[in-house]
C-alpha cells in the first residue's frame, strides 16, 4: 500500500499541486507514467492538461483515463493512479459506471498501484462518501468508495470565521451530525495537510495539521509529523446510532 | 397548493422563527394544530419541544411524528405539516422510511395540507436533495423527494467573502456545476429569504432576497416580492449533461 491523500490541490497563493510537490515526487519514485482520473469535473480533456501541466517537473507522462477505450483494462497495467478533486458524487458514479472501483482496491492493496489523491480524490479512498463537503449534484449507485483506509477524512477542514452570522451549520456541527449516525473516526484535514500511508505506516504531514473527531469525545488537534498508524486498527461501524 | 419555504429558521441575531413570524401566521389561518416532523435532527423529543417554544405565539398545538403509532395514517388528518431544519440526508431516509413522502406529497397537491419548511424542510419540497448543503451522514433510497415545485432551491444561500483563502468550491461554483449536470432552475434563498405558494402563483418575500441560476444565462439578482410563478412552468431535466 502506498497512498498520499491530499486535502487539496493548491493552498492560497500557490500553484497546481505545488505546495505538495516533494511528497508527490517520493510517491512517484522511478514510476514515469501516471493515469488520471478526470471525471469530478466535467470538462475531462482541460483537467488532464491541468495535471500534465502540474506534473510536468517530475518528467512523467499523464495518460487521461477518459482518453482510453478501456480503462477498467488500463488499470491492471499502471503503476500510479492520480484521482483529481471536483464534484465527488460525480466522481464516484463515473467510477461506479465505469467498474473501476474493484482494479483500484485490488491493486492498490495487493502494492501493484501508488495512489494520488487530492479532495473528492482523498474522499474516494475513504470507506464511503458520507463527510465530503460536495453538493449531491447527481446520485451515485451507493455512498461506497475505495476503503483503502478504514476511517472517514473531511478534506477541505476549517474553522469558522470568528465573526460569522451565517446560520447554516459549521464543518464541526457537520461531522458531529456524521457521527450520530456512524461510529467511525473523522479527520478532518486542513488545506495544505495531507496524509501518507506504506503499508500499515500512517503519517500526518504538510502544513496546517488536523482535528480528529471521534464520537464521545472531544476533537483532538493534531500537527504535522503525527503518527496515525492507530487509527487503521479502529473498527468502523456505520449506520450504528448513537 | 399552500406553501412557505424558509432559508433558514432564524437569521443572526434573532430568535427561533422570529422573523417569519408574519408569514408563518398568514400560512396556518385558522388551523389549530400542527404536525412537526423532527426527523433532520437526532433528538426528536427537544426539536418538537423547540418547535412547541417557537409556535407557542400563535396559540397552536404541535405534534411530533416520532411520538405517533401511525405517523402515515395521521398525515391523512393534519392540516399543516412543519418540517424542520437539520441534516437532509437523515430527514430524506426517515421519510422514505416511514413511508410519509406519498401521503404528504398527494395531499399537499390536493390543497388538504398545508406545508412548512425550513432549511433542510425545504430541500424535501424540491424535486431531489440535489441542492442541499449538508453532508451526506446516511445514505437515503433515492435523492427524490417531495416535488411541490419543479425546480431546485439551495437554501442558506450566500456570497463568499472579499478576503476568503479558502480552496474549495464557492456556492454559487457548486450550484455550477449542478448546471453542468442537470437542466434545472436553482433559487438560492439568502438566510431570511422564503418562497410562499398559493396554487399557481409564487412570491420570494422576506430579507435578503434570492439568486436565480439558470444553465447558460448569468446569474439573476431577485429582490422581495418578486413574483415567481412562472418558474412553475419551466420543464426541470435532471442527470442531462451540458
Amino acid at each position: 500500500m502506498n497512498l498520499l491523500l491530499l486535502s487539496s490541490s493548491r493552498v492560497a497563493g500557490g500553484g497546481y499541486l505545488e505546495h505538495a510537490r516533494e511528497a508527490i515526487g517520493d510517491l512517484l519514485g522511478a514510476c514515469r507514467t501516471v493515469h488520471f482520473a478526470p471525471y469530478a469535473l466535467a470538462s475531462h480533456d482541460a483537467y488532464t492538461e491541468q495535471v500534465r501541466a502540474g506534473l510536468a517537473p517530475f518528467g512523467v507522462s499523464v495518460v487521461g483515463l477518459h482518453q482510453l477505450d478501456e480503462p477498467r483494462a488500463a488499470i491492471e497495467d499502471a503503476d500510479v493512479l492520480f484521482v483529481g478533486g471536483g464534484n465527488s458524487f460525480r466522481l464516484l458514479k463515473s467510477l461506479q459506471r465505469l467498474g473501476l472501483l474493484e482494479p483500484v482496491r485490488r491493486r492498490v492493496e495487493a502494492g501493484a498501484l501508488r495512489y494520488l489523491g487530492s479532495s473528492a480524490g482523498t474522499n474516494m479512498a475513504c470507506p464511503t462518501l458520507r463527510t465530503t463537503n460536495d453538493m449531491p449534484i447527481v446520485q451515485p449507485d451507493s455512498f461506497a468508495s475505495l476503503g483503502l483506509i478504514p476511517f472517514q477524512i473531511n478534506p477541505h477542514y476549517f474553522d469558522p470565521g470568528p465573526g460569522s452570522t451565517h446560520m447554516g451549520e459549521t464543518r464541526e456541527q457537520r461531522i458531529a451530525e456524521f457521527l450520530e449516525e456512524n461510529d467511525v473516526p473523522v479527520l478532518g484535514l486542513r488545506e495544505g495537510a495531507w496524509l501518507r500511508r506504506r503499508e500499515r505506516q500512517l503519517y500526518l504531514d504538510g502544513r496546517a495539521g488536523a482535528r480528529l473527531f471521534r464520537r464521545g469525545a472531544a476533537p483532538e488537534a493534531l500537527q504535522p509529523g503525527a503518527d496515525l498508524s492507530w487509527l487503521l486498527d479502529v473498527p468502523a461501524r456505520f449506520d450504528h446510532p448513537a
